[in-house]
């Protein structure tokens, strides 16, 4: 047995649509070992789910023991590993109860996978975030404040007294990577360099007129067409375009509201600044940090005893 | 000879990013003919400009004779045949002088390129759509209103007396089509038909809230999820959230003015259905109709003694 193995005591798992994480854990909670792999939920059947966690975690697993394995992300979503649902809000981050093991897996391991949280009106979902939120809240468990969390289809939660009491989702980053990547756009931003003063003025002009973003950024062609290239025809002023309009939608979570973003390096950094230029000093929590700590305080609530 | 290349006088073209299409006139202004290729502007190099013309038109060109070929459109740009510049609004829509034609070609054509028109504040350019618009004011010399033109990048173009006065371009075709083909809205969309009522909520709610579309964007695919197909999560809602978001900026251009929409077939009723709603009754002229007119206006006003 490597002594990896005869030390770990449980897994966590964050599973998104197209990254691997885990995390060896040993009995005092402290971390082992960090590992990764592409193997997105994006790029796998519901068969591969099982193989792929055993390359990377193969050797972390004792003989005559079952390792908890506990799981966030898309894992659980109805073309994952297996389907986890939704919990409505309002709702606390993690569950109630432990979620049922998976059935029918290496002997090894007793897979649980976290599931996410819904809203009904307006309609939203999230899955993955809870458990960054879960991990935030275990260090400030009565926190009532905003969280927000930047991404492909970024998300602002309101949490009263440690509850997830209500949430809206914004497909930013989406459209960000569409527009810079697929749309007349990447013509225009290409070898641009960032500039501050050009993604000031984007969340400037999309907060005071969010609804002519869509022309906004045909002017940035048309710009660069009539007078050559220049910041005001770059990422950083598109980014600011799309981030600005999103806060101009997210102003009732974030006017006057404690924020704490939970994100990592840039992009978590880009929004800060947005929100710092819109007068609000947001604190970053890590991502990866906030989901193992969400994963922990799941293994510490529910498997007690084991 | 053919007979179609002795009745054959000028010879339009509307060449765009996608298509090319050519029209055969006679001495009295009337069509011979009508052809189209799938060699639009995006797919050819400079050098393969004439080569494609001539593919298709060749037959139509008498030995010892120069024919006139008229070209609007996308071949004017800077990759295109040969850059046909931009003028500044506010001008009339077609040029006063004719356009220096092409140096080089073969010697049975005289190829003149339309220019497009700019504009420096907010920053913005048509191609193309200046002679749909000559064509309309052909028949209308000294309309004053507002010109809608539906497309990858909607244009809506104020007309004072005749005149291109102002004008505004939206990214609403090439983001729905990022969107409905791309995104994570395209598992959503599948298969789903269209619903007048999804549409018309759809552009109430970007009316109301133009902020809120990419929230409104991101809670079609969380109520997929949540409640299954409807279509409340189609493409009729897709399609009336980003038009209504493209109504609610371009407002200044249409509320109580007189609207022309120059398109034709779906979009265009799309159009006219929307502003409908938004209580506007807006005439449809046809789009390939108007190009050809623009381009016979161009034809008689400077082919004169030919």
């Amino acid at each position: 047995m490597s002594d990896l193995a005869d030390r770990c005591r449980w897994i966590g798992v964050d599973w998104g649509t197209s990254n691997l994480r885990i995390w060896a854990m040993d009995a005092a909670g402290q971390m082992l070992g960090e590992r990764r792999s592409d193997k997105g939920m994006g790029t796998l059947t519901r068969a591969e789910f099982e193989p792929a966690f055993l390359d990377l975690a193969g050797d972390l697993l004792p003989e005559g023991r079952v390792t908890p394995v506990w799981v966030c992300g898309m894992a659980g979503a109805r073309t994952g590993w297996a389907e986890a649902g939704y919990r409505p809000v309002s709702t606390r981050a993690l569950p109630d109860a432990a979620p049922i093991p998976l059935d029918g897996t290496d002997s090894r391991i007793r897979v649980r996978i976290l599931p996410g949280i819904s809203q009904d009106n307006p309609p939203d979902v999230m899955r993955g975030e809870e458990t960054q939120i879960a991990g935030y809240l275990a260090g400030a468990p009565e926190f009532t404040g905003v969280i927000c969390l930047p991404g492909t289809h970024s998300k602002w939660v309101q949490i009263e007294g440690g509850d997830v009491f209500h949430f809206a989702s914004f497909m930013t980053g989406e459209i960000y990577d569409l527009l810079a990547h697929k749309s007349v756009l990447r013509l225009t931003l290409d070898d641009m360099d960032w500039s501050d003063e050009a993604f000031r003025s984007g969340i400037d002009d999309a907060l005071a007129r969010p609804e002519r973003v869509s022309g906004y950024l045909f002017a940035m062609r048309a710009g660069a067409l009539l007078n050559g290239a220049s910041p005001d025809v770059g990422p950083a002023r598109l980014s600011g375009l799309l981030i600005g309009a999103e806060l101009a939608a997210a102003r009732p979570y974030w006017l006057g509201q404690e924020v704490v973003l939970i994100g990592a390096g840039r992009l978590a950094e880009i929004y800060r600044a947005a929100l710092g230029h819109a007068g609000l000093d947001a604190r970053i929590a890590d991502g990866a940090e906030m989901a193992l700590a969400g994963l922990r305080a799941a293994a510490d609530a529910f498997d007690k005893g084991d």
